[in-house]
């Protein structure tokens, strides 16, 4: 292994299909990426024989690790923790940990995979809980968005932190120098936002991010900005409230379509162009939500992706740590602290 | 005037169009409710002529109250009350304070319309800032969602107010007697909502309305309640998120049917499917806010309302004043009153 090989550490037993889609999705993902290694880890009774399907010139920059035990989607994530020390999603992270491995993706159990993240590869100095930052479609591209995690009840420094993880995670992904960060906010004439938002624009003014000020909704899907930060209350209602309003179109689309011959004969003719449009919003092809403010690269697949969407979100964890997100937000937050130093040493300096 | 007769307060010069389309829109009402009556509030010279142009069956039911000013779109709340006393929107809303009116409805500026609202018609005891409930299309018909209106930084309290303000609305315009009521709330494994929503939550519960827990975003456009109850940020994000999607969605699919030959053709056989899927989900049909938690009706439309969309604002309203949804708001919250005192004294007879 040379020291420019990046391995995935891949939880293959996570997820509503485990390896019958991890394994292929792991393998489909060497074969795109000629420098890259995955460990399998798992039930390796279950993950020999997928892998023997392989040619040998992919499985030999695959190894399997086996896990005895397997973190069920409803287990509570304190007990994950506290139990399941032997499990597929735990020893991916302590590969990471270990720097066995440069990244791990799971599909498992969110709040186990965020409980066993933060355990295992711990915060970065100054971050209190791992942010969790999906990518969604835009008009213009796409953008992130953070944090669509458990993070409610956030303070204005919370915020400024979301802003930093993520105009660092873009700027590892898609190679922006400076990514545009918004604060997502409503337009009321006269109250603009609450306190707290009102303060978090304050620090994103003053953090040396590229920051362009509010964002309302719409502008979230108008690509209004590169990066959009709001706390895991209001980014959870808006990522589902999309999905409900984009399930109800879709549905009612095939409603009508479906009603009489004629709009069948109408639904054959529209096909191809409704293809292309699922093909261009297809959320598999954004799969994989980064886990921000660890000290290592975790990412975090739908537990529903087949073996396409997984294999994105795997191909998400390798840019990140090929292009060193860690390293790149920990530079900014010490950046920031060095800026908020020197101002204050001024200050003093002033009132001496 | 029979004692039965509702007259509306028409602000016939707020919106983006004025009276080219209120004074249609009030006509057009006129039409559909025999035994209603409407007051035309604006620039007489402007309006009279529009008027002229209808058959006199319908214009004896319509009068004109000159108003000498308009309250621009871009007017500060704050300026608009002190400054506008002689504007089209205060007058229509003092017919209604003086009971010459029983709703009134303004395209004008929301934020200024809320401002003479409350000034005007003043607000029930025990609510703080009046609640704007729109109405919302639904997989299975439609919902009320409330606060979109600036209550930012919300109490329990608040929360339930809009509970009961959202239930009464629905069982006034749609007749239920019992309309669900739900809050939107996030679901991540190990932290359910933020305190203020937890505490909301049971309120809700000893509240005597037909509460139904938690709904998600998504549940928003499932109809998993008749009411969705969250604060005026979250409710700002998730209407504005939804209407940015929309639109990204509406323009993607004009882009993919307009690639080429073949696409636009299929366009045409696709088109009345499509007709009938925007005529579904036409938000005309859905325009009219309610501003509740006042002594008295006051409807928002859409600034950018057409005619048809207009007269939904105005039959919304007809349908409140007429279905008496202040004086089950006032009753609600007096029995709410009622119910806690009665179970304070419980609580001080017990410890005595």
């Amino acid at each position: 292994m040379s020291s420019e090989t990046i391995a995935i550490a891949i939880d293959c037993m996570g997820g509503d299909f485990g390896p019958t889609v991890t394994v292929p999705a792991a393998l489909a993902f060497l074969r795109a990426h000629a420098a890259a290694r995955v460990v399998l880890v798992g039930q390796s009774a279950a993950l020999e024989p997928l892998l023997a399907q392989y040619p040998e010139e992919l499985t030999r920059r695959a190894s399997i690790l086996h896990a005895d035990e397997v973190v069920a989607m409803d287990e509570s994530p304190t007990l994950a923790l506290k139990n399941r020390k032997k499990s597929s999603m735990r020893l991916a992270l302590n590969l990471v940990k270990e720097g066995a491995a440069q990244a791990s993706v799971s599909a498992g159990n969110t709040g186990a995979l965020m409980a066993m993240s933060r355990f295992v590869l711990k915060m970065l100095p100054g971050i209190d809980r791992p942010a969790l930052c999906p990518v969604m479609p835009t008009m213009s591209g796409h953008v992130y968005m953070l944090d669509l995690g458990a993070n409610v009840d956030c303070s204005a420094e919370h915020l400024l932190q979301f802003g930093i993880m993520g105009a660092m995670l873009a700027s590892a992904l898609d190679h922006k120098p400076a990514p545009s960060v918004g604060l997502l906010n409503i337009g009321a004439e006269e109250i603009k936002g609450n306190e707290v938002v009102r303060q978090a624009g304050e620090l994103l003014k003053n953090s040396g991010l590229n920051f362009i000020g509010n964002v309302e909704g719409d502008g979230i899907y108008k690509g209004a900005a590169d990066v959009v930060v709001c706390d895991g209350f209001v980014g959870n209602v808006a990522l589902k409230v999309s999905e409900g309003l984009a399930q109800m179109l879709g549905q009612s689309l095939k409603q009508e379509f479906g009603r009489g011959l004629l709009t069948r004969l109408a639904a054959l003719a529209a096909l191809p162009v409704l293809k292309r449009l699922k093909r261009r919003f297809d959320h598999r092809v954004y799969n994989g939500a980064s886990l921000l403010g660890l000290r290592g690269v975790s990412v975090k697949s739908h537990g529903s992706a087949d073996a396409f969407a997984f294999e994105q979100a795997i191909a998400r964890a390798y840019e990140a740590a090929n292009h060193h997100v860690v390293e790149r937000i920990s530079a900014c937050l010490s950046d920031l602290h060095a800026r908020r130093e020197a101002a204050a040493a001024a200050a003093n300096k002033e009132n001496a």
